[in-house]
């Protein structure tokens, strides 16, 4: 009965999630203003209970228990008696003193972050990040103390990104991460130049409003294979994708002066939004079922974003859509939309990046956060440090300019320290996931140009959606691609578009 | 301590109920067909957990403990403890197969319902219908048993009652409802025969689309007060007021054929989302700080419908807004919208009835229901008795009309018997409060011409809002009017409004 008994609280806390996953889609779609504050105190309240029931001491006995019966169980039983351990454990190994000090550190500096930002000001912010950085430094010493044997744990690092992105270890990230470095620099120069011979993109030459681009991203969206009898579209300040596997959202930003900007969001959501959609529903409320962590998700989005939607066969079927909705123009020839989206720039802001510069800007924030957290760099080294990698990986000068420098991004100022990889490590099995599939369906660009996603989804679906949580990522990659991460595919993919 | 203790568990049910109103809302309003069935799986786990809060056996300790200690608490918290014990000792005197099988029995009716009124299918519809009183009389039965004597039940069909309205019972209800009895039939004849001789009221003679509605409907509830910044306005199939007091929303549904209907739907729902509003804000999270039951929300929507919406001077203020934001058309005349709004005639449907018929819809449903709990009918005498209470209330024959006779509403299939009354108590408290405001605030018509609502919202808050649930009815309604429940006041707005 144990491990029946760890489902039941699993249920409770499946649907725990259901109520945090739309009161937070609320919250930035649909909420108003005053109403924030009620929101944050059911969402933290609501956080309380779901650690009390991770916290219960009848739970030890239950894993216990079903650990020591764990042979009687089906494979997928097995996984997810794992994946409810993992999260077990993890909620039990720090101290509540410890979670509640994190949580007013963080509220803090997120907070003022939002102010200091806008005014440059790195010296009342240093303090603060400080604090951000010692906590969670202990944290990390903690978790690696405790769940390091049985996870894996070469170091404290190791149990922050094993948060974000379950399996993701700092002696699988160095390697790949090595590579790219040594790589990039060189080939974005090819890419410049290149770039700098060919004539500039046009540019939209009048403003496309709101209500012309919805009816457009909707359509994308149905030929993406998105069920909009399962999910919504809706306009937030970020895009982003919310809810649960069977009513899955996402939410994008209309930008008035360049389309293809906002159509590339909605094609990145979308991506995020089918892998949800598509989870497997025998395991509906069950760990198991859910979606992989940061590293798979990112994938599919990219895989949706960049591998299908800025390639040639893609944007070529994209044309006779824009046509059908707007006003044809000069901008929507296919080769000026490829320029559009494939524009590589050396740029001061990471969620600007095309994706040349994109993993220099990740591995810039991997190595600082890492040293950080390892002890072999102070807070206070940051801004220098900041600025040494950019003019060495992009040729960037950062000096004294902190708000698009060290404080550009939330990540750090809201705890999120492990993060960064996943964005990366997401391109890179993108990429080897897209190359996997075109060897297996020998015909699959001419299908991706008739617009017939259907082979692109069955493959999908198959290696990816329908695993759930069953499999590691390297399982998962090695079962769909034959190999564990490999950067050659990343870097292919860039010579073949962009030198090609 | 123990008072203490109870407001920390209150705390917590206070924050699943915000969860269960904004997951409530997003059901109704924007989750796409897909994703119900996961909702009721939240929505039921979330109410599990409120039981078990309620039920857990500690709390019998903390009330003990509590209510000896009462006389060292503020009243507001004695009043705090009351609505908290009582909350509990419902929770608790019922055994959980019965809650079980009323859900399950519930959940087959109601859904059943949907199919066979459409259908008209009255024998299939008896027998399930059956097994809801049934259990319905069983938990009335127990909840009398149980907690009639502290609460002044005299029978079980007051232990309904109270549910939805606490502390209205059928001694107090049995005499307003025998005045009415006794007078509208009569006045309604009056009313039809004085509004037969009248020309009739002209009508839109062409649609007018939600779009040009929407700013209106908001421009209006902005001049009632309504603040955007604390709630939203939507569509929604049927109008109605939900959220959280910080965060209170509306929905209505527009009328393409007649712009009327939908603006005095969105009066209704701003002064049910009024009163939540301006409810106490130093008694959040606390019954309370909770709005009054069914009786006395209603006297709010129903005060700024039919008590400000349907009177001359606020349609005479009205026009000019209809003709700023609509173009001018003869039926916009003041004239011609009172004619409009407060045309009477009688039918066979509730929720289209006047203010003048509406009672006797509901008092035929009142007698219906209470016999049938207290054993003085069976589920097999009801279309008889329907078609005899039509015929001599209003005049319809309902033979073999079950669709829209005993058919027509979702209440009885979803188990709320004992809510019926709180419409027609609501219509005559609002008629009690509107005419002690006007003895209060002796200019104010000449405001309400003005569209300055200052003073009412001002009286309302006062006498009302800020009240919470401190007082009971009895008291707040004393308090506020200088007596309790009137008959005469609603009769003397109907005599004033359709025969003055």
């Amino acid at each position: 009965m144990s491990y029946a008994s760890l489902e039941e609280t699993f249920y409770r806390l499946a649907q725990l999630e259901h109520a945090n996953a739309i009161l937070g889609w609320d919250q930035q779609v649909m909420m108003p203003a005053k109403g924030n504050e009620a929101r944050g105190k059911a969402l933290a309240e609501l956080a309380v209970m779901r650690a009390e029931i991770l916290q219960a001491p009848q739970l030890a006995d239950s894993f216990a228990a079903a650990g020591q019966a764990l042979s009687n169980l089906e494979p997928w039983q097995q996984a997810n008696f794992h994946e409810m351990k993992t999260t077990w454990q993890r909620a039990s190994a720090l101290p509540t003193e410890l979670i509640e000090q994190e949580a007013m550190t963080l509220n803090e500096c997120e907070h003022a972050w939002r102010t200091l930002r806008a005014e440059n000001d790195w010296q009342s912010f240093e303090p603060m990040l400080q604090k951000v950085f010692d906590i969670t430094r202990t944290k990390a010493q903690a978790l690696y103390e405790k769940l390091g044997a049985e996870n894996g744990y070469d170091n404290p690092y190791d149990a922050l990104l094993d948060t974000f992105d379950p399996g993701s270890r700092m002696r699988t990230i160095d390697p790949v991460f090595r590579e790219l470095k040594s790589e990039l620099p060189g080939l974005l120069q090819q890419v410049l130049e290149k770039q700098n011979t060919a004539t500039p993109a046009l540019m939209q030459s009048q403003p496309i409003s709101a209500e012309q681009q919805k009816p457009l991203a909707k359509a994308l969206m149905a030929v993406l294979g998105y069920d909009f009898n399962g999910g919504r579209l809706d306009e937030a300040a970020h895009p982003f994708s919310g809810g649960v596997p069977d009513d899955s959202r996402i939410t994008t930003r209309y930008d008035e002066a360049n389309v293809i900007n906002g159509l590339m969001a909605v094609i990145h959501e979308t991506g995020h939004a089918s892998y949800e959609m598509n989870l497997p529903k025998e395991w509906r409320y069950k760990p198991v079922g859910n979606s992989m962590g940061m590293t798979v998700h990112e994938s599919q989005s990219l895989f949706f974003e960049m591998q299908l939607g800025h390639s040639q066969a893609f944007v070529e079927a994209l044309v006779p859509m824009l046509e059908q909705h707007l006003s044809p123009q000069p901008v929507f020839a296919a080769d000026n939309i490829l320029k559009l989206v494939n524009k590589v720039e050396p740029g001061l802001i990471r969620v600007y990046a095309d994706e040349v510069t994109y993993p220099l800007h990740v591995i810039l924030r991997y190595e600082l956060e890492r040293d950080l957290i390892l002890g072999n760099a102070k807070v206070s080294d940051i801004p220098e440090r900041w600025n040494a990698a950019m003019q060495g990986y992009l040729g960037l000068n950062t000096e004294g300019d902190y708000k698009n420098g060290p404080m550009q991004d939330v990540h750090w100022p809201s705890g999120a320290i492990g993060y960064f990889p996943s964005y990366t490590l997401g391109a890179m099995t993108a990429a080897q996931l897209f190359a996997a599939m075109n060897k297996a369906i020998p015909d699959v660009q001419q299908q991706i140009a008739a617009l017939n996603f259907q082979p692109v989804f069955n493959w999908l679906s198959e290696n990816i959606w329908q695993k759930g949580r069953s499999l590691s990522y390297h399982q998962l990659l090695t079962e769909a691609t034959g190999e564990s991460l490999n950067s050659q595919f990343f870097l292919n993919h860039i010579r073949s578009r962009y030198l090609g």
